[in-house]
């Protein structure tokens, strides 16, 4: 079935089983090699590239729509996402599927509610679903090259603007380390998602004032150089701090 | 005409007018007596609490529609909105016409996209739309006695942690100082924001750390003390060291 056929036929289907208007995206980012990169998918209709993106069911929390679109078009599950803004211009979305009938359901104005996640890479393997001819890993170094969808590029500048704030205050990127982790693997990991190098000394002071990092009374043992002390997270401290006025200013 | 015959009369303009499915609620803060308040409306129908919200028409971009909402219901304008949250459960919107028939067309799933601003309420003059009996500014602290319809309680209170997080990095509230403002006038906003007292020489570190503000050659003239230095916001600096890295890291 050519990939034009396969929308035809699931659009009523789709009517009677999706919101309108409304769908989710999501920014999946992954570490490789001390480089960002993102999931994307290449849809077999026009070969863009997209961000795994689907439809809200009608008695589903939209949270949960986020959840099952990653799952089921990328393979992508056990993540935590979290949402981080609306795209809905009018227009945005209309123009994709101009070589339909105004009549195909997915051709209608949807605003989409974008999701972004930090995941490893080695956690599981990429599924590609039906409508899709790859699902792959893509460093943002080489974004500029190839011919993103829509506004999908809007979408991932605007997810690692916000991850990059959010990292000044938030535990992010935490499930991408062991448990217990140095302060020099925490800054590597900083750097990357920050795209600049970081003076060790300030990092150190800025990351404890935070507070919300609790050195352990172990060291990494087996390295050449002085061992370093271990720590871990206190999101208990965190969220309190939160809750009650960041007093830490 | 009574509450509930205005939203049968208004269903079917309604239907044709906007998206179905979609809202927009705003969260405005205002400060008074170094207090926080927002900006509420009660309906004449139910006589609950509610943000100022509304729907997306169909040809609209969803950040006009928030802006339009808000000076429609309650006469505020010229006032930046920042998109910070969607408030998608199922049936989060449903209950509260419970009084209709189901095919009002307010009656139907509605995912409102949660908008934030800080406001000065010197500003302005309210208004009360056909809806309404009240909008009236309301101190956080008062919030706990009142009836706030559907999850409206739940979405103040996530645009009060967004705004404090946002506070720690972003370029907040400094429309609601004047243009050339003291560090201790900063503090002061600050402290309101968060609800707690902040330490002064600490926030004076950590606010100049930040690497926003512009030392002006001005002093604050006529009080006791002697004379503060003034400051400006320097948000082209702001700008560019996120779009580079945040290197003050």
């Amino acid at each position: 079935m050519d990939s034009q056929q396969k929308f035809l036929r699931v659009s009523e289907e789709a009517k009677d089983m999706f919101l309108p208007h409304l769908s989710t995206d999501s920014v999946v980012f992954g570490f490789d090699q001390s480089e960002l990169k993102v999931l994307l998918i290449q849809m077999t209709y026009l070969k863009q590239w997209l961000l795994p993106g689907g439809y809200v069911k009608k008695d589903e929390d939209i949270d949960d729509a986020a959840k099952r679109v990653l799952k089921e078009r990328a393979g992508v599950s056990d993540v935590y996402l979290e949402e981080f803004g609306v795209f809905g211009k009018n227009k945005r979305s209309e123009v994709y599927f101009k070589d339909f009938e105004d009549s195909l359901w997915h051709k209608q104005r949807f605003v989409t509610v974008g999701y972004y996640a930090l995941y490893n890479p080695d956690n599981g393997k990429l599924i590609v679903d039906e409508f899709s001819d790859k699902c792959e890993w893509v460093y943002l170094s080489q974004l500029p090259e190839i011919e993103l969808a829509m506004d999908h590029r809007e979408i991932i500048e605007k997810a690692l603007l916000t991850l990059r704030e959010r990292l000044t205050y938030k535990p992010i990127g935490y499930n991408l380390l062991p448990e217990k982790f140095t302060l020099s693997e925490l800054q590597k990991l900083y750097e990357t998602i920050l795209g600049t190098k970081l003076n060790r000394g300030n990092f150190y002071r800025r990351i404890k004032n935070l507070g919300i990092l609790k050195k352990l009374d172990e060291q990494r043992r087996g390295g050449a150089h002085k061992s370093p002390d271990l720590y871990s997270f206190d999101e208990q401290v965190y969220k309190k701090a939160l809750e009650n006025g960041l007093s830490n200013w």
